[in-house]
């Protein structure tokens, strides 16, 4: 029997080009630790390289992966290296790579139990595990009456926290009916900007955010929520969502969640610690989850500190039926015998999207590779060199810390003010030795220092100290 | 100077691991034809089998690598089976698979245009291919107002061009006040069911959203969308959006989108060819297209039918203005030059998440690998495939046609009605030679077989009308 014409890759031609990229990966991470941090291309440069047409004939694998070192490398801003502290970090691991080329390899959907039953079973065991090594409370649970799913990201998680919220809060009228401008929700002045872009998605309007004052380590002021939640109700509007964060995206700061809990009331809670949950691996971190037993959904992002690649945001929720019932729509083609029988998870109606990838097998592999003392220890080196990096800065008079720093960010400043402060962080990220980027806090341009990429070890955070140290006495003599 | 203690993997290790994920992977896709398409593990099977806790001491990677085989296979749909014919497929290739790899090893964040350029700028070159590629207007170029983005799937598409009509149409004043229950949006009986789902989340109400009438070939009847629209602004609503379907998932119906451009006026018009937008690379399937000009956004999913693995939804828009200033946030973390500069695409405005993968990558290499000319021979040959199923159907006396087939998706029943059908699809998915699906068009109990698994040939479709003969003959004996 002849083969039939075929373009696509064999699997041998597979295994051959598939161990090339593997070694591409390896020497990559190898060598990243020596490119400039900051990619140094100008708008369009890129594509500037690329043919204007795609081309009429296949080209040679060789030719394609050539082009990543000659094309694409330019065009990278390498998260990956460990002299990255911008952001948040995105941190990923050999275990978490493999886990997820298997996923890709594997090819499933996870929509409904029965497209996969290993892609919802695992996913629901390893999130059931996290919830123990996090000392999360057991309702978040799929043994009871919650569960966790994989998300792509937080803004996915608060988004439907919120619509869950705000059905609870209608009794699902607003499903049938859509919004009526009436429901009232609330976050701090330093919430992730998601929440409100989820108000304005969800139908809620942003003016019905109320962004809550803060104290002094830019933390919500409990009393200021339970206030404005007065007013609301006196003024007939249905306040019926609040996110507390714990580590917040400019400070780190943490909401006093347990008192936040005991103002909400039938409100629903949501805690979104996207990168600081991780933390609560280490029972002497733990605090960051004071509680949390008070809220209705929770979010961290394994994909931000727990060396998960993205997309791996974990949401639960502690009332899965609300959730489901608010993202449920049954089609008669996905109609089977195992969603009739009630006796599994489909994940589709516990997000936006209805296709879904084999997510949790990069996260299992992660917690097997690594085991909890390996995450505990990476976790807690990290935290220990942000720690180190507040003692230098703050025996250095021409800094100042502009936040407390619990955990692995840290915010600083030059005395001397915003634009020395604003030209230091320039310098440093054109030289290419490391990246870091800004907030601004009461007003003032600050820096943000985050000690969570993978490799990032003592050597590197010295080295970063002594790079702000000769950038900042370049400053005074410029 | 001694290494601090560490349980990452090296770069060395991960290149041994690697080989070896690499060659799983090749032999899962040299034996894959053989296993059992759909799985068949009981509800709670895989995890019966999985330890209740996380360990605490990390496991080698060998073990982690062995349980593929042992715990994870079992319950695997193999969607990645040449005999895989049910929902729509989710293909992959070794293409997309390495060039997804790439991605996960270079693990960088393209949320803003700085944070990889090339992240950036690859993705907005490579969808101008493809307008040019699946002959799209001009207009959803990024050279001029448009431009294109990669989604997660076809249903986060519909939310956004949802969003997008539903600020166009109140001039940006639901993003701030919320909505008012007002709008209405339009679709038909067959669209999917994502729409109704946008509707909810959008907070427009599901009861907003008008399901329009079909014809025989279960296409939108666009007399009845005008004559719909106009009782409706008669009652005070204010129409805002139809969704017209080129290839709907029941049945692969095509709406006439020409006629419902004509009809739609300011309404915002979006086009879903999740599915079927692939046949456009071949100019004999162009027909798909007709009308496309008059869209305001249009979606393909090349993670359905263009070889290329989840998730890659691409969505275009005529006026990308309309959709950023819908979906964006500035907060002062996430300011940077290059975006103040007005002269990049920052892709956080133009979905829901904020964070998202290099998933260009992987479409790149699609297309560089197979060429147009590849691409091109692969849909004829499902579309052939398909058609030649078609006629084997049309001359069985005891099978019936139940809807046209156009292109790849293939819509039948047994004449001996509902119950016969559904015991023969439980039969041949039961024997594990092939899998495919349901639904139910003008009521009745329907297969679908939908030939688009990148590996499917003709011997497998042969093949699996072989099957389907026969189980037919073992239904009437029994």
């Amino acid at each position: 029997m002849t083969e039939p014409k075929s373009f696509h890759m064999t699997p041998e031609e597979f295994r051959r080009h598939g161990h090339a990229v593997v070694d591409w990966i390896a020497d990559y991470h190898s060598q990243v630790e020596s490119f400039p941090v900051l990619s140094r291309v100008q708008p369009g440069e890129i594509r500037s390289k690329l043919p204007a047409q795609a081309p009429e004939r296949g080209e040679s694998f060789e030719q394609i992966l050539g082009d990543m070192e000659r094309l694409i490398l330019p065009g990278i801003t390498h998260w990956q290296s460990p002299n990255f502290y911008a952001y948040f970090p995105s941190n990923a691991s050999g275990p978490a790579i493999l886990g997820d080329l298997l996923s890709a390899g594997l090819g499933v959907q996870g929509m409904l139990w029965s497209t996969s039953p290993a892609c919802t079973e695992v996913e629901t065991h390893v999130l059931d595990w996290l919830v123990a090594m996090l000392g999360l409370p057991e309702k978040f649970l799929s043994t009871g009456n919650g569960g966790g799913v994989i998300q792509d990201t937080a803004s996915s998680g608060s988004l439907c926290a919120l619509l869950a919220a705000r059905e609870r809060a209608t009794e699902f009228a607003s499903n049938r009916k859509g919004c009526d401008g009436r429901l009232a929700a609330y976050c701090s002045t330093q919430t992730h900007s998601s929440v409100e872009k989820a108000m304005k998605i969800a139908g809620l309007g942003a003016d019905n955010l109320r962004a809550i004052e803060v104290d002094e380590s830019f933390a919500m002021r409990p009393e200021a929520l339970a206030r404005q939640i007065d007013v609301d109700v006196k003024a007939g509007l249905i306040p019926c969502f609040v996110c507390a964060t714990v580590g917040t995206t400019s400070s780190g700061a943490i909401d006093p969640v347990r008192e936040i809990g005991g103002i909400c009331g039938n409100l629903w809670l949501h805690v979104d610690a996207a990168m600081s949950g991780t933390a609560a691996l280490c029972p002497e971190f733990r605090f960051v989850h004071d509680g949390v037993e008070l809220a209705d959904s929770y979010c961290f992002n394994p994909h931000k500190w727990m060396f998960t690649n993205f997309d791996c945001s974990v949401f639960y929720v502690a009332d899965r039926k609300s959730l489901i019932q608010t993202l449920s729509v049954l089609p008669e083609y996905l109609r089977n015998q195992a969603t009739e029988s009630g006796a599994v998870i489909d994940y589709r109606d516990w997000h936006i999207p209805l296709g879904r990838r084999f997510r949790s097998l990069k996260l299992w592999f992660v917690i097997r590779h690594y085991g909890i003392e390996g995450l505990q220890h990476h976790v807690r080196e990290h935290v220990r060199l942000a720690q180190e990096f507040v003692a230098w800065v703050s025996g250095d008079a021409r800094f100042e810390l502009a936040a407390p720093a619990r955990l692995n960010l840290v915010c600083f400043r030059l005395r001397a003010g915003d634009q020395a402060t604003q030209a230091l962080m320039e310098r440093l990220n054109a030289s290419g030795d490391l990246y870091l980027t800004h907030t601004k806090l009461e007003g003032k341009f600050t820096l943000r220092l985050c000690v969570g990429q993978t490799n990032t070890q003592a050597r590197h955070v010295e080295r970063a100290w002594q790079r702000i140290q000769e950038e900042t006495g370049r400053l005074g003599s410029s």
